[in-house]
């Protein structure tokens, strides 16, 4: 009895011990040639990378015409569909964004003037709604310049898989 | 006697199992209708929005005078006092900051010039100190503009709650 | 019997219970006086501070020469070649790196623009090579200007100590 007992706590120690030095998992999520990972999985978080726009209306070579992404406020509403999009494919939502970072570029067509106000109507889309009340913390500001000369913004999450508590 | 050991074991590994898969709680800070989370808890890790200072000297719209900010050291003073207070209302202590930026503004009362002697004067009286002698990773770095016209300064902090080991 | 297994049972769950509360251990790499720590471990995620490059050939007192640098690839390679060093004294490699920030300023030799060709050339001889697949998440951005008038890019990375899973 004494001795199955002695195994018994040996064994939840052995256990726990191990259980404490559980590695976190971690998974790029890499596409093809691209130089970078789309995301990376660290334990629950997801490392998103930052998102430029989608072009609004697409390059057409036999017309020679380049293609258009829109102002602040498109590329912004194109950009945050395209996380929802890659959020969604890892079995996550906007719900799930923790913190955001939005880096933009002046505007050449309004004088090269940021246009705050055109980013925020596209976000306010996304969080803080009725369906989904959840806000990222969140940091913007204008940067130099994107790495595409159109873009105005790129816009780039960390999300977490968890139970959330009710925010307050 | 065997039975009841078996039943044991098995209940063990249940738990471990279910203990292996705890999922990550995850909180929303939010304050009123701000469109942004003060800060967001993701298990241990909490995620504070970028701030920016408070006024020096509140505007006086009986006189029509605007809000005075001071230069980067004031704002920088401001912005780290506010963030303290931030993580005290969540338990922590600057001496739990793990990661910050700093994204700052050239001083237009400084030819434009970026002051970066006056942010470290004023980050210099929270980190490394006797009493406080905990210091973050860091990146700081000058941008285009911030997302007030006044501000020359937005400090963004990841702190952890842990157990902390002595610096070495 | 019964009571041996409750409080077996007993065990279990106080054991598990503690194991739940479990602290995240936070660990400040701190040399010297230096103002920010060169990086900070919380749990299994390494945050490094963002680094610059050494120089090429450094300042020469007796001649009265300056540092040099180098261009965007030259200072990426260094930058890079520092980050690795850093993980591996941390017990981490290049294939550990999760989320990657670069921020970057124009060369004054090339008019002022942004080398991001520069840039990747040195990048992708640590990432997503043949010896090392693992490509991070990242962000890039051109800035108004870095910690030091002579730095071209500054990079940061979060790293994880995980148990890989194949990157799909």
């Amino acid at each position: 009895m004494r001795r199955t007992s002695m195994y018994l706590i040996f064994t939840i120690f052995l256990s726990l011990a191990a259980g404490a030095q559980t590695q976190t998992s971690v998974r790029h999520i890499q596409e093809g040639d691209r130089p970078i990972a789309t995301g990376v999985w660290a334990g629950d978080t997801l490392y998103l990378s930052g998102q430029l726009a989608s072009p609004v209306t697409p390059a057409d070579t036999t017309k020679g015409t380049a293609a258009i992404y829109g102002d602040t406020e498109a590329q912004t509403m194109s950009t945050l569909t395209k996380i929802q999009a890659a959020l969604k494919s890892e079995g996550l939502g906007m719900s799930d964004v923790v913190m955001m970072h939005v880096y933009m570029a002046g505007d050449p067509a309004k004088d090269g003037q940021l246009d705050f106000p055109g980013m925020m109507a596209a976000y306010t889309r996304f969080f803080g709604t009725k369906e989904q009340p959840n806000k990222p913390a969140r940091s913007a500001m204008e940067v130099a310049a994107l790495a595409a000369p159109w873009a105005l913004v790129e816009i780039e999450v960390i999300a977490v898989k968890g139970s959330r508590k009710p925010a307050r």
